[in-house]
């Protein structure tokens, strides 16, 4: 798939301008992004605190770990925006996010669900269901986790995709239309929809699979993107979470940058080590042309999805 | 020591055998983990996870760090092999890594424990010898460690192997025999023992110890060669755990990989941070034709140890 | 004030002769410190666990974490040093520090406590002005951190230096004076007084601030070297925590070494991810000729601060 759309011969005029528009949108919030450094609140696993710090850091985003009790929701609320990874839910950690998503979501800080290996394992699929009743803005995960959290597949083995991106398209979309948040389903093409619009982005590299914390940063990349979106809603007089078109296009820009990074950092003959050193310092000098030229991103739209109900 | 073994002049026919017999049985077996991604489960310490998880995917393993009650016992029966490491063992890991051993043994997945500083530290040690009445698979350790977990030392001061690899010789002899496990002991020359036979493998690099997670991760790739040595004996018809002769096989194989991967990425001038990010590198590239040019392995066998009791 | 005080036209010989002295006593600490490997025991954040083991194990020290209640005061009875960091205080790591101090003061173990992102969140706050009542033997933070706890600012949001580091060397030295430790402000220049000399080391690199764990690992850095001051009074006679002159000297050395091997790790176009890597072998590199060449270090000593009551 890539390929195709990497031929220029196989594009149409539409998607040609579907590329360049998401290319210059996410530009402009990448640039915000690093103008605002959004304090980004993060409960996520053990096994990749550290490199999703780092690619925050990396990027221009404030990271910062608070995951206990008595803090996490005071810290939700003066954050820019919160992540909640389901990684490795400690009972602490647990009541933490609950603690975290009420505060965010009175205080209107937009906040990104991680589901990660939900359907198999018991006691993180039941919060990953309740805290889908308290309107996320965003949910992102693989196929079999956006499947599982829609109710319509089994879930994955671990943070393993059983299931392919296009496989779940349609239970993204209803579950975007159900939950009121832009979901993002990561793959070869990710794929990210608010209910009626898809956008699939075809960037990224294989090796983005091969280290851990390759899918669970980008969960805290999407939520510091939605943060700058918000402090550029603020600057123009909102003083709410974004809505959802900014938070569409917000998810757009965090997947695009993050896939597009990615690409600047693999190579032939880069292993796993190599690739992990060099995406930080990709993630660092991403800019406007690499976006522009690299950029593979169709949207299309179409009628709402059908309830989940 | 490692100079005598790489001294051609110096090796009997039987020990070249011995190296050549290890290599090739080691590289069916890192083919076989390639093919199968056995699904790793590991309950491991706040140190490492990151690097463990990054050594089995650059491996060619897939991790899942499940860690908290009510969802270890689950995974650990689905998983193609555990690992126990006490590094950390907070209440919480300390249940879970009691719920996952008792369903590992009764679904027959094979498991590993690798009892980091037990001796001086009382919590951890007292979990230790609970959990090895529970028939693990493998037993893995500096010699500190295994001294300890046999009741013949006083255990190290942290991570730190205070004794040497061959004063463990004996102890981890009768522990293997004693405990039924394949005991793994880690040092300049790695000992490995079913309590008969026991093999040597000089292969390996200083800079593996001026990295954190150095033996830890090798716990974790030690169990993924279980699970592919299971998946093999699966195929072949069987149901259960691999049987101590597939064991000590796969736990030789792990030992060999893991250290022929270090001589790979250590060299001349080449820094703790460089190697770290090398050593991933080495895990995803070392191939059959490594094993046979570097492995240094001999095998002696002898009269079955002695009773610890 | 870097380029200042890389002019030697704008030193006076008084601050010649200082960063001369700095540069001499660190080299030495360093070398009796990689003599030593001091047994650092941390309890620390989530976050950095893993590359503050890696700060320590590339320079020479041997890291121990130890968090759990029932081994973390036995093990701070026999450790060379200890660091307490605030980062991500869970119930059971809370309870474990509490017991920690308690049994390092009655050891006469140094220790070290950095009260990461105190002021807006309460229970770090409260567990922080706890632990101060215990008698650290030193003290480190960013501005806002000791402003927060010298009790003269509202503190950072998370990790960030909201305040520049001269905005705190006031509250720094009654702090110093009033709690008996030396405290270290991290910033641009860092600044460290016992409450009554003020050295200010102008080394480093702002890539220090574009990796997690730059801040932190230099309070693990710090313990380490007051671990080896102290078997250097031991070798000399005594038996307890290094007095405040040693004190002051081990703090200025960490905060030296750490800040040249930064030096030595950055360069024209050095990302973040290379940085990271580059700065664990400059630490193990990082020798007395590098101290000798690059230290910019000035000491004033002054009227004892007015006390903080």
């Amino acid at each position: 798939m890539r390929a195709h759309l990497n031929d220029p011969a196989h594009l149409t005029e539409h998607q040609t301008e579907a590329a360049h528009d998401a290319a210059e949108a996410s530009a402009r919030l990448l640039a915000r992004l690093r103008e605002t450094t959004p304090l980004t609140h993060c409960i996520t696993n053990s096994v990749v605190t550290n490199v999703t710090a780092n690619a925050l850091l990396a990027l221009g985003a404030a990271p910062a770990m608070v995951d206990i009790t008595g803090e996490a929701g005071p810290f939700a609320a003066i954050a820019s925006a919160l992540l909640v990874n389901l990684g490795t839910p400690n009972p602490e950690q647990r009541d933490a996010a609950r603690e975290a998503v009420e505060a965010a979501s009175r205080a209107g800080t937009p906040w990104v669900i991680d589901p990660v290996a939900i359907g198999a394992l018991p006691v993180r699929t039941a919060l990953a269901h309740e805290l889908l009743a308290a309107w996320p803005t965003a949910i992102r995960g693989n196929a079999s986790e956006i499947l599982a959290l829609a109710g319509a597949g089994a879930g994955g083995r671990g943070v393993d995709a059983a299931d392919t991106t296009d496989a779940a398209a349609d239970a993204a979309r209803r579950l975007a239309a159900d939950s009121g948040a832009v979901v993002a389903v990561s793959g070869p093409v990710d794929l990210i929809t608010d209910g009626v619009r898809i956008a699939r982005i075809a960037n990224g590299d294989a090796l983005l699979t091969r280290v851990t914390g390759g899918g669970c940063a980008l969960g805290a990349v999407t939520a510091a993107f939605l943060g700058a979106a918000r402090s550029g809603s603020e600057a123009a007089g909102a003083v709410d979470a974004p809505d959802t078109s900014d938070a569409f296009d917000a998810v757009v820009a965090a997947t695009l940058v993050y896939t597009v990074a990615a690409e600047l950092a693999a190579g032939p003959g880069i292993g796993p080590g190599t690739f992990a050193v060099r995406f930080l310092d990709a993630l660092a000098a991403v800019d406007a042309a690499d976006l522009r030229e690299r950029a593979h991103v169709t949207v299309t739209a179409g009628e709402p999805a059908g309830s989940l109900a």
